[in-house]
């Protein structure tokens, strides 16, 4: 656990982030709130005029400012960068894990899975037969980890997470609560009667701090792996197919979908319910906005939009028309009565 | 647990529902059915002429029939509104859940955690240490109820439902199996390296006889609290993101996503798989179609459709306009051959 | 558990797949891979030149050719299909589900639980009090099977899966990881002032061989079944609402969401979150790309795409046509300008 220091005033919390108090100093503050809210014991911040103003009709313990605001009413901390500022504060009043080393009695450890001597195995967790749990990592309660997964050191694995086999999670990861890492991929032939499953023998790699949100779907692979690469951050249900590969440090908003085989590039960014379809090969730097649908390979960096997607300033130019196509008709009637007019003339 | 009725005939149900009776009313009735099935033992309710046509073609225990029908072949009961009559029906067949007060001896209750008397903490339930379960509220398999969190009076927790931290429920809430409500925020800010993670310390707080369907995901706030106001309906698979506020009484359908800090006003409706980008203010009672998505405010009550959303209106004109394009393309086309000629001519 | 025969060598391989050995049969095989790794101990397939040219210039154990392949340079196996031999070997390499009859010590099963004597019980599943578990069924750990529910022979019901009431599991089906069938669907009447709930006491319907991803939902019908004919394959985060019925032998992809009480006939195929709206009716054989959304019935089997789905060939020719709007408007414009000189001049 880290260890936090002991911060109870304004004041303090001045000192904390580095910034200069204004005003009274010794209101107690116990918790970050938001600038459009009353909250008398809270810190907030606002980093521009607009805030500013906002925050001077609110009743808070107080408020972090940039450093060349004026006149601002209310105690307050300046500061030259008060969204940092602010994210200090934030990681200050997080909630800290509880963490107990060991087996909880009430967990479930199948005789040949290694749980190192500094993990914690949370109430009613289940470990497999040949899983590997690492020093410092966190399993909570209902986590299952299925045969031949092995969780990094320092991970986490929340509440009714599932590995389900051949899953490997590297150091300092979070898999979120209900997310469930390494079903068998979608995979069936259709034999003329009936759809046959093609079995999946392959597993799932997990780079260092990876970070997936709630109820996510991560398949195993055909064979070999599919692969999510170090410093991704992925969202709630969000589904990534079998022998998908995305590479380091990418951001998957929520709903989105990766079909199989697609392999993305570095610091990807997808929107909320965007997406790939299967077996395309994606170039590092690509941004898909909330919605979009790449349906082919993308070999340039940059923001892409629609389904199917195409760049982003094309697109917006086809939603414009789109949304003036009904004019549009009109002015080809319109066109139309006149040569029809003109023709009648010639 | 509410008592119900002893009912066992079909005069029995006509009695019930305050109906009158056709025909015989000695057929023994166990069971609630479709008008479209064979169910000799079944109650259906045919509402408009179709359904009445229908229903004497099939085997049933019963059909109710509007007040106003003629000549129907078989037993059956009139009724002023045949399908409020199949509501208090459905009620009844409705199965009790099972309650019996006090914790199950496979649950764990970790020292701190408080169970009213009358809760219902059921088989491998667990509640973390300074979690409260009010009164009357029960506790399906599986649930897991984390630091901070409060069940209110009368609510339910289904099975492999999550609350991670800081939730507070309210009174006669149903949190449907699976679904995950507290999970941090998805918030990250990009150093130049990697994406470091914006720390989520609020909460969040549903209001009474919400309701939440399966594997849907609502994520705590940044600061403050995501909201979900009184006598909301949320379907399965729906993402809430940090900071969301939905005002009271909207139905959310399947596969919605509302991006981070949204404020939704009273009464929304919003189909399947629609949703609304982040940081907007909704009025209230907008409609939302399926599928439409919603990227920036509205200010004025309605329906709206498509990507990005308009008004229905609008929006069905562009639809139309949209499947005749290819026909536009050639009639702009035959313009072009025409108008050229004219010039030549000119 | 099947039987596996003892394999070793690459012409251990060839002779099980059938295929002619070409090489050194002696190398060591302990792993599927795919093609365009490098994996030593590994056997791949190569269907077509493109593969075989691939394979030629990795560190493979062996590879898998078309039987007309001349001159490879590494040791293979010819064979007249190989991607069927490679199916069979991916049989060959699929880890085995252990399956301990009888129930585990730290299950529960409620009195009046049925579990057969062959059936397997994980650690910490949970069997209601009137739930059958057949012979040869499989329960993993921490799954629910809740009041009404049986679970047929041969049936496998994954961790964290939660079968909430009355849903009866035909034989060998899988139900994914944190999947849940059987809630109660979504259906509310609106009273003047809040939504009623419409209490759903009908059950669900899972044909034989039916196999459902992790994390989808199917809902319990209001009255009478939800169906799942036999066969049908659902992959991860699918939503198939009340009263639905699926015709035997589909496919349905991630992401896909079918409204309440629409029939979809056999053999459907369903891309990526595509879908289909309410009470609709659809042929046999029809297909949906991916994101389309089928709004209207459909009668003819055919590939459907696009909002609302039309023939894909419509659909295709809408698609090109409204990457090019931004032209048309300008060709129209150009148009407008030369009919308004033409018509100055007339």
């Amino acid at each position: 656990m880290e260890n936090k220091p002991h911060l109870k005033t304004l004041a303090d919390f001045a000192a904390y982030v580095g910034g200069e108090l204004v005003g009274d100093g010794s209101t107690e503050i116990n918790q970050a709130c938001n600038v459009g809210s009353d909250c008398p014991t809270g810190i907030a911040f606002a980093e521009n005029s607009k805030y500013v103003a906002e925050a001077a009709t609110r009743l808070l313990g107080g408020v972090i400012v940039p450093a060349e605001t004026a006149d601002f009413p209310k105690s307050h901390i300046k500061h030259a960068n008060p969204r940092l500022a602010y994210l200090k504060i934030l990681h200050f009043f997080e909630r800290s894990r509880s963490q107990v080393s060991g087996v909880h009695p009430t967990a479930f450890v199948e005789q040949g899975g290694f749980v190192y001597d500094t993990a914690s195995v949370g109430a009613m967790a289940f470990v497999s037969n040949d899983a590997i749990v690492c020093d410092d990592a966190i399993l909570m309660p209902f986590a299952y980890i299925g045969p031949g997964c092995v969780v990094g050191e320092g991970s986490v694995i929340m509440p009714h997470a599932v590995l389900v086999q051949d899953v490997v999670v590297g150091q300092y990861c979070v898999v979120g609560p209900g997310t469930v890492i390494g079903h068998s991929g979608f995979g069936y032939v259709w034999d003329g009667e009936k759809q046959i499953r093609v079995p999946q023998v392959g597993g799932v790699r997990l780079g260092d701090r990876v970070e997936i949100g709630a109820l996510t779907a991560i398949d195993r692979a055909t064979a070999g792996q599919t692969r999510i690469d170090e410093g991704n951050k992925i969202d709630n249900l969000v589904q990534i197919a079998h022998n998908v590969e995305l590479g380091p440090h990418g951001v998957y908003a929520s709903g989105v979908g990766i079909a199989g085989s697609t392999k993305v590039g570095a610091r990807a960014m997808l929107g909320g319910q965007s997406g790939y379809s299967d077996h395309l090969v994606i170039a590092d730097g690509v941004v898909l906005a909330g919605r979009a649908a790449g349906l082919s390979s993308i070999d340039k960096p940059g923001v892409y939009g629609g389904t199917p997607a195409i760049p982003i300033a094309d697109y917006m130019r086809s939603v414009a028309a789109y949304k003036d196509l009904p004019k549009l008709i009109k002015r080809v009637r319109t066109l139309e009565k006149e040569v029809k007019t003109l023709m009648g003339e010639a």
